[in-house]
């Protein structure tokens, strides 16, 4: 494309295919990106001599501006609080792994994994979560025992939905418990935490599903699905919080080959909500008796209900036999939470998207996890495992309800913490303000003065009413003179 | 590689390469790099079902233990409290960027960013600094004033030297105000933040070095530096710190074609260190008085001194002419801090290394920064400017020298911040142990209790002493039947 006839066509044709989206009123998202290739044309003529660049940040990415990280570190701080509260350690992983890492951990995700280029030197990809580097962390230092916690980026190349909170940069909010230890009490844990952090961020009601592969697979057992199908049945289960049974039923049948019977029988079990009732009816169910590995499962969530009563938990929580969750390398307990209660924001958007504002009772996903004790197993060299238990709080959603809400608020999310403000009421007092406001960092007094020798005072009183610094000091010949200084109240225009 | 007796041949070739690196006594670090190429080849074989993969991190990265991101928290609290006492918002942006976003800012360390694989869709690459994506975010959202830090991993594809705290992903903590300001008063703020943070920091004596870029380039055109020089000229000067004179001066000569006049002249100026008085001595210099551009420069040097005086550093700052900093797009004051004093440690570190110790007083930079009134622009379709002032803290070096002093002390870094051990004196008090804990939770009090049904109590204790618990509550059948909790202090073994 070194040929600016060759440029010159391609702007052409690519303007048509902008046109032609326009006209069949496609997505804003498919629109803008088409129109970035075009500008990214255009730039390469770049015979006006002034757009070289494409201003934008990669598909699926954002930048945080100061208010939206003021309200991610609000977030973050809830959420390491509780983690801590749990004796949690921290660890950090690079962003990338070598590819053969990652290679064979997430199925049919894997085609969603970033590589990097191949400038000479090792293969490399983005990691994926963070749960896949927390094993080969473990597996190459030894470690049998650990409760640590890990916050960073992951990157998948998915379709973003970005007013859902659906990026291809997102962070993610691990914490896993790796060790041998008596059944349940780790599990048990992870719930309570997930609990906690969902209570004190305050995003209205919410519920935590709660299941079992090995319920899951004696279940398919029993009702006749081939062993060879379990894990494909598995992720059509795993779609019933977005389609109805009916469709779930077809795609069983028409699409994996299961037999009629057989998906009738899976549709009665996973219609079954219960509590630790449940569990001990399933545990006599005839059908579901029969598999040792179903009533493994029903014995331990027995149990975790019992922790979970001493814990004050399970009001929220639901043992719900249709949850399947994706990810292949679960082994036990599984769990995910979702906020019950459409909150007045969401709901006013979902029903801009044209979505039933009745049917969006259930935001979403914003917390899983589960038992993986395989995993960590799959890099050891001699394949010692080291069960691990973990939840994963699933940020982005929770960053995108708080922003709507901030944006819904009345009150000025502050994106500084600026307690005083060092102003001037004559001029040439810079040297005066300079010598002020070094005292008062090198106290520890969170402080600024303006980049200006002269700066009116009402322009600096502005900038306080702006910024919300609740004082100012105002320095002044008379006071100078006296070796006072004068402190106003911004909001109060008090005067001390 | 597919075929078998390929691949078997290909390390049969790889083994040698790593007996005869062995042999010649290579580097650890060109050893275990040939040694992970030989285990990749080796697990493409596969054939024992055992080691599949190569457990380490991708060249040139490192995973944080708990140990080291304690401390890493430490750094970066002192670091972020000083930002935000100066009033400083924050901002994030994406690890990637466009790749024509980062396309000619570097000069000849393009060659080093990375680039993440087409597969379809954008080029992309990983940020090599946070700067550039600064000034993209202030151009992309027309932002003419703003204070931000940003904390944040880049990426350089450069040679690693991990023992030295240089690696290929690593931390930079940047603070720049950018802005259109009276001159050399959000300068001497950057300054004064420097000062503020090696002082919090504690990490021994430091000089922080500043220099012009005006005074360079009004230096290299007085001494008869053709124009279009400056740059490669101001690049040779850059390595004064690493390398003598006499080879600065060789490579000016010999490699970039200056005449030995103008290269002597040169280097009677970059000898020159000193305070507000050298730049008053240079205004009256015959040769550098010709230049408006050094007129300009030490003007404003002068100013700076003037403004650092009533903030009380003038102590730590030095004026010196050799200070040139590689990246081109500095345009005004330029500045770095070294530290002076190499501490015990990384004294007996250097010997180690066959370093003379007597002449590793200068343990390298370990902030720099100065003014960029032109980049912003380069990404404003119509060029509008917004001059920058900033400062990067090189934190890696940091993380280096408070790990050794860490390791060197006898006291003991924690990696939770757990305030009690719930234990139990006698078998089958699980339960209440989960009660109580779960009540110290839910009162906010970072508390653990060990996973077991029935552990022992002696080591119960003894992961409070490893951990460095101070307090246990033990509970007992005759306390439970009083309705008290016994409280043990760890240490002490006092109890209450």
């Amino acid at each position: 494309m070194e040929d600016k006839a060759q440029i010159q066509e391609a702007i052409k044709s690519q303007g048509e295919v902008v046109r032609k989206l326009k006209s069949e009123k496609a997505s804003k998202e498919q629109i803008d990106e088409e129109v970035a290739k075009l500008l990214a044309l255009k730039a390469q003529l770049g015979d006006d001599g002034k757009t070289q660049f494409v201003l934008k940040t990669p598909k699926g990415t954002r930048d945080y501006n100061p208010k939206q990280m003021a309200i991610r570190e609000k977030v973050f701080n809830t959420i390491i609080r509780c983690f801590k509260r749990h004796g949690a350690e921290t660890i950090d992983t690079p962003v990338f792994e070598l590819k053969e890492t990652l290679t064979g951990k997430y199925g049919e995700d894997s085609k969603l994994i970033y590589d990097l280029k191949d400038q000479g030197g090792e293969l490399l990809s983005l990691r994926y979560d963070l749960t896949v580097p927390f094993a080969r962390y473990l597996a190459m230092n030894k470690i049998t025992n650990i409760k640590r916690y890990h916050i960073a980026k992951v990157y998948r190349r998915d379709n973003p939905a970005m007013t859902r909170g659906r990026y291809r940069e997102f962070y993610q909010c691990d914490f896993d418990i790796a060790g041998q230890y008596d059944a349940m009490i780790p599990d048990a844990e992870c719930l309570k935490i997930v609990h906690e952090i969902l209570n004190e961020l305050d995003l209205g009601d919410f519920r935590i599903k709660v299941n079992d592969r090995r319920i899951l697979d004696g279940m398919f057992a029993v009702c006749g699905v081939p062993d060879d199908k379990f894990r494909t049945i598995c992720s059509t289960v795993d779609k019933l919080d977005k389609m109805s049974w009916e469709d779930v039923k077809k795609e069983m049948v028409n699409e994996k080959g299961l037999s009629e019977e057989a998906a009738d029988q899976i549709g009665e079990y996973v219609s079954m909500q219960g509590g630790m009732d449940l569990a001990e009816r399933l545990l006599q169910d005839h059908k579901m008796s029969q598999s040792k590995q179903a009533c493994a499962g029903l014995s331990d969530i027995k149990l975790l209900f019992k922790y979970l009563q001493l814990f004050h938990v399970t009001d929220k929580v639901v043992f719900d036999l249709s949850l399947a969750r994706g990810l292949d390398y679960y082994t036990g307990v599984i769990y995910e939470a979702v906020l019950t209660q459409a909150s007045a924001v969401s709901a006013a958007n979902e029903a801009q998207n044209g979505a039933n504002a009745e049917e969006s009772v259930s935001v979403g996903s914003v917390a899983g996890g589960g038992r993986y004790d395989g995993l960590v197993g799959m890099f050891d060299p001699k394949g010692r495992r080291v069960p691990c238990v973990g939840v994963s709080i699933g940020i982005e959603r929770i960053f995108s309800i708080m922003e709507q809400k901030a944006e819904a608020s009345p009150e000025k999310v502050r994106t500084t913490e600026v307690q005083i403000m060092v102003a001037s009421a004559q001029k040439n007092l810079l040297e005066e303000r300079l010598q002020l406001i070094s005292e008062l960092w090198n106290a520890g007094i969170k402080a600024e003065v303006m980049y200006k020798k002269n700066p009116k005072l009402l322009s600096q009183l502005q900038y306080c009413e702006e910024a919300g610094i609740p004082l100012v000091a105002i320095l002044g010949e008379q006071e100078l003179k006296d070796g006072v200084v004068k402190l106003r109240v911004v909001a109060t225009r008090e005067e001390v």
